[in-house]
C-alpha cells in the first residue's frame, strides 16, 4: 500500500508517533528539495566584540566556580561545566509549594549548568571524536552527581546551536537543567513505551531499532552500539534520532566503550546534518529515564537532533501537530549520501 | 504564602497548569521589564514589490476560487475566505491508511483555507470592531460549513503575525485547518476538563474565570460575555486568553451578540499586546470542542493569544516545559494600563 502512496505526489500524510500516539504531518505538497533547505542560513549570534566572551574566560567575565573541570598536567583546561549565570532553575533552598485560590505551583528548585568546550568556535560537527567523547563524558559525570539531591527528579541535557535554536552565546556549549518535575513530552514517552509494553510485551523503541535496521530506508548511520536515523513520524524536516541498538533505559549507566560510540554517532549525524543543510540552527537533547526512584526499565534512552527549518506557527502552537515539508525517507538519503 | 513568595526575588517557579496538569516555569531571574519586551520588533516579512499581493489580488495571482466573500453592492469586497495554495491537508479524496512495519499512517485529508481582509496593512489591532466582528462572522460561517464534512473531526482557525511567528505573506490573514485528528493539545486540554469535572462537578475553565473576575490581577478586559486575562500558568510571556464568561462548549455556536462582544474583546487584546510590546510577533487560536459527533458539554472554548518575546530552545523543545521570563500578573497589570 506503501509503494500505491508513492506515486500520488504532493498529498501529505499523517503519520503516527508509535510512542506517544501523537500525530504529525508530512507536507511533501510545501516541499522543498532537501539541497533547498541550506539555503535557510543560522543567523549568528550577535556578539559584543569588545567584551572577553563569557565561555573562553569564565573566571573574568564573573562565572561561578566549576562544578567539574577536564584539563590536562599544564592546568590547560579542555571542558568545564559551570552554573549558570542566569539560571532557569535555583539551587539551595528548600524546596516550597504555594497554592492561590484553584492553582497550584512550586519554587523552580534545581540546578542549571553550562558544558563548555574551550574552543569558541569548534562545533560538534567539526570535532574529531575524542573530543566529543568528553563531552559525552561530562553529561555522565554531572548526571551522576545530581541523580541522587534532593529535589531532582528529572536531569535535562540539551545542546542549543544557533540564533534560532536560542542559543543565546555563540561560544559552543551544552546545558543541564536538573528539575523536580516530569515533563509532558518525557511523560508522553514513558507513558506510551509502557502501555505498547503491556500490549506487545516488547519495548517500542526496540521494535523500531529492528525495523529500521532491517529496512535501512531511514538509517543514516550505524556502529556496535548505535542506530543513527530519521524517525517515521519526524517531527522536524530532518529531525534525526541516535538511539543505543541494545535495550538501555538508563543514559547515566552508559559504559566506556558506549559513550566512545556514541560520540562516534552523534559527531557523524551532527556533522552529515551541518553539511547538508549549511550549518543550520538545531537543538539536540537526552530523553532518558527519570531519577526519581522509580522502575522505568520499559525506556529506552536516546537523543533526538531537531534542525531548526521551519518556524512553528499558530497551527504547531494550537495543536502540537507539527508540519514537516520533507519525507523522512528523503531526508535519510539525503543525510547518508553526505 | 503567596505574600510571602513575592518578596523572595528572582527566583523562578513552577506553576501547574490546572487544565492539562503540565507544567510551566517563570523565571523572572531572567526577566526583562515589561516595556523592554517592545525592543524585540518584529521582523518584517519579505515581499517582493515587483510582484502584486496574493491577497490584495486573488484572481491574477492564481488563487483558487472563493469560498465565501463579504461584499457591498459595488462588488467592493471587505473579506474573502479561499483555500490555501499550498495546503498542509488536501481536498477531494477518499481517506486512505497505511501502514510500514509497526507503523500507521494516513493521508492528510481536509481543508486548508486563508481568510483574508481587504487591506494590506491594517491589523486586528488597528481596526475598527466592527471589522473584526466580521472575521469572527467568517471564522463561523467557514465553521458550520465544515464540521459535517467527511473525516473532518477538528476545525483548527489560528492566524499567524510576523516572520517569527510564521506568517510567510504579510497581507493581513488567518487561516483555518479542518483535520481528521484531534491534535494532542487539544485532547490534553479536553481530558483535564473531564477529568476536572469528574472530581470537582464543575467547569475547570469556569472555575478559573470565577477566581479571575473576582480578584483581577491578572485580568485586563471584560465585557459582558468575554473576559481577557493572562493566564495563571502562562506559557509565554505575555500569553493572553479570551474566553466566554458562560459555560459554551461550542464556538460555532455564538449568537450574534456574542460575536461583537468577541470581537470587541479580541481586539482589545491584541490592541494592548499590539502597544504595550510594539508590534511583536504574535499567533492565537481558538481552542473549541472537536465535531467529531461525541459529547463535549464539560468543554470551555477559548482564544489564546501567544506574543513571541522567545525563542523556543532545546529545553522546550525537549520537554514541552515552557519557560517565561515575566509573571502572567505583572504582565496583565501592564497590559491593563495601555
Amino acid at each position: 500500500m506503501k509503494e500505491e502512496k508513492q506515486t500520488k505526489n504532493k498529498i501529505s500524510e499523517l503519520r503516527q508517533d508509535l510512542v506517544t500516539g501523537d500525530w504529525v504531518v508530512i507536507a511533501t505538497g510545501r516541499s522543498k528539495r532537501p539541497e533547498e533547505f541550506a539555503k535557510q542560513k543560522r543567523e549568528v549570534v550577535q556578539e559584543d566584540p569588545e567584551k572577553p566572551c563569557f565561555f573562553c574566560y569564565p573566571e573574568e567575565t564573573g562565572q561561578e566556580e566549576d562544578v567539574l573541570i577536564y584539563q590536562d598536567e599544564n592546568k590547560n583546561w579542555s571542558l568545564r561545566v559551570f552554573p549558570n549565570k542566569y539560571p532557569a532553575f535555583n539551587r539551595s533552598r528548600t524546596p516550597g509549594h504555594f497554592e492561590e485560590g484553584p492553582y497550584f505551583g512550586m519554587d523552580g528548585i534545581g540546578y542549571h549548568e553550562v558544558i563548555v568546550t574551550r574552543d569558541h568556535k569548534e562545533q560538534i560537527a567539526e570535532m574529531d571524536v575524542m573530543r566529543v567523547a568528553e563531552i559525552v563524558d561530562a553529561y555522565q559525570e554531572r548526571y551522576l552527581d545530581l541523580m541522587n539531591k534532593k529535589s531532582v527528579n528529572y536531569i535535562e541535557i540539551f545542546h542549543n546551536h544557533g540564533k534560532e535554536a536560542g542559543a543565546s552565546i555563540a561560544h559552543p556549549h551544552s546545558q543541564l537543567m536538573a528539575i523536580p518535575v516530569i515533563s509532558p513530552y518525557v511523560a508522553s514517552e514513558l507513558n506510551g513505551a509502557e502501555m505498547y509494553y503491556k500490549s506487545n510485551k516488547k519495548c517500542v523503541y526496540c521494535t523500531m531499532i529492528e525495523w529500521e535496521a532491517e529496512h535501512k530506508k531511514r538509517v543514516i548511520f550505524e556502529n556496535d552500539d548505535f542506530i543513527v536515523f530519521c524517525p517515521f513520524a519526524s517531527r522536524a524536516s530532518f529531525e534525526t534520532w541516535v538511539i543505543p541498538k541494545k535495550h538501555k533505559p538508563y543514559f547515566e549507566r552508559i559504559s566506556p566503550d558506549e559513550k566512545t560510540h556514541l560520540a562516534e554517532a552523534l559527531q557523524s549525524a551532527v556533522g552529515k546534518i551541518w553539511k547538508a543543510l549549511g550549518d543550520p540552527a538545531y537543538n539536540f537533547y537526552i530523553h532518558t529515564s527519570p531519577c526519581d526512584g522509580k522502575d522505568y526499565s520499559h525506556f529506552h534512552w536516546h537523543i533526538e537532533i531537531l534542525p531548526r527549518t521551519s518556524v512553528w506557527a499558530g497551527f504547531e502552537l494550537s495543536t502540537g501537530i507539527e508540519i514537516s515539508t520533507i519525507e523522512p525517507e528523503e531526508a535519510a538519503e539525503y543525510l547518508k549520501q553526505i
